[in-house]
């Protein structure tokens, strides 16, 4: 059975993982007949959003403490990671893979990424293991790597970013994955676009399926 | 297009609504041709646990802000729930479900449910409509009726707690739904019973099948 490490930001949009995206990936792998183990930074999230205000509240929260609600507290610490024990690596979306995972939606072309994230993008690439990343997590691999071809959908600024640092953006639309067979990167955009629940499962499911073809 | 109204208790399965229940019903709605509008009470949190550690944290959170998250930001307090805008009613579960829907978790024969909560759910079944409820979240319907047929699953707490106030209680595995057509009532195990994500999410659009056929 094929094991996916996926990593997560925290729990909600604003703020932390993307819900939708992190159960409908971790629905996928099942579904694909594979196994799963949820990972995040033990690293305090960059701030706390109010979901029902879309306001930053008061409050500190952690990453890896929040993240744990998604994966019914079975996740690990990224720090943990070790990509000679899993297949894959999968970045699920939200906020928080701008805010907490690098510093991007605050900092821009500037931003630096969290250096556990870093360590197991670059050692999972170096043992030519597929990573995927969806929404706006591929900013990530934009970041780290020069000639990869990446999506976030049809997103004039983040699509900027990853040209701007040697890379290629497709524009796609829902439930479409783009293939990175060089690098073994998969990028689909789910709620970087508009969309319905539904879509967010086809974006993942499609994903995780082209990732096993080259696992 | 039928518009289920989605009920949350927050955002984790420890203290809140459990997240891949209520991701994956609303999944099971917009796959099957409906809408859905997420509600939560706008109350206190009955305690928050660190879904970590599996241990109380000494925070207070609210149970409208946290379910929020799932909903991303698009929810209503559930006080202002009116059965006659809406085809359906659903619980997701979770242990939020009895610890801040009502108190079961704490208070056991004793609990209270939450007025809001108690208002929906009767007014809704005045009026003839489904009402759908999943893993522990059926304790509610068992609390507020007598001579309905009800599952959690094979748990003997709750089973017979839904037994003690005068109703069946019927044992189910995996995406099985029972389905009390007299009540037009819908319940189904979910996490009740030691899972794989795909289980769930073969409950919830069994529930949401079913659901639809008297709608």
């Amino acid at each position: 059975m094929k094991k996916f490490a996926v990593v997560l930001a925290g729990c909600g949009a604003f703020d932390g993982a993307e819900i939708h995206e992190a159960v409908l990936t971790l629905l996928a792998i099942d579904k694909l007949g594979a196994s799963y183990q949820c990972f995040a930074p033990d690293i305090p999230q960059a701030h706390v959003i109010n979901h029902l205000k879309g306001e930053e509240a008061d409050e500190t929260r952690n990453v890896l403490v929040e993240s744990a609600r998604i994966a019914r507290g079975d996740i690990k610490p990224l720090a943990e990671y070790d990509p000679a024990e899993w297949d894959a690596l999968i970045f699920a979306g939200g906020f928080g893979s701008a805010k907490n995972l690098c510093d991007w939606a605050f900092k821009g072309d500037d931003c630096t990424i969290d250096p556990d994230v870093e360590k197991a993008v670059k050692e999972t690439f170096l043992v030519e293991k597929p990573i995927g990343a969806m929404c706006i997590a591929p900013i990530i691999l934009g970041k780290l790597f020069q000639g990869a071809n990446l999506t976030t959908g049809q997103d004039p600024a983040s699509g900027g970013f990853i040209e701007k640092h040697g890379n290629t953006y497709t524009q796609t639309t829902h439930g479409e994955v783009v293939i990175d067979s060089n690098n073994k990167f998969f990028t689909t955009p789910c709620y970087m676009l508009e969309a319905r629940i539904s879509n967010i499962a086809a974006g993942t499911e499609n994903m995780v399926k082209e990732m096993l073809k080259v696992m």
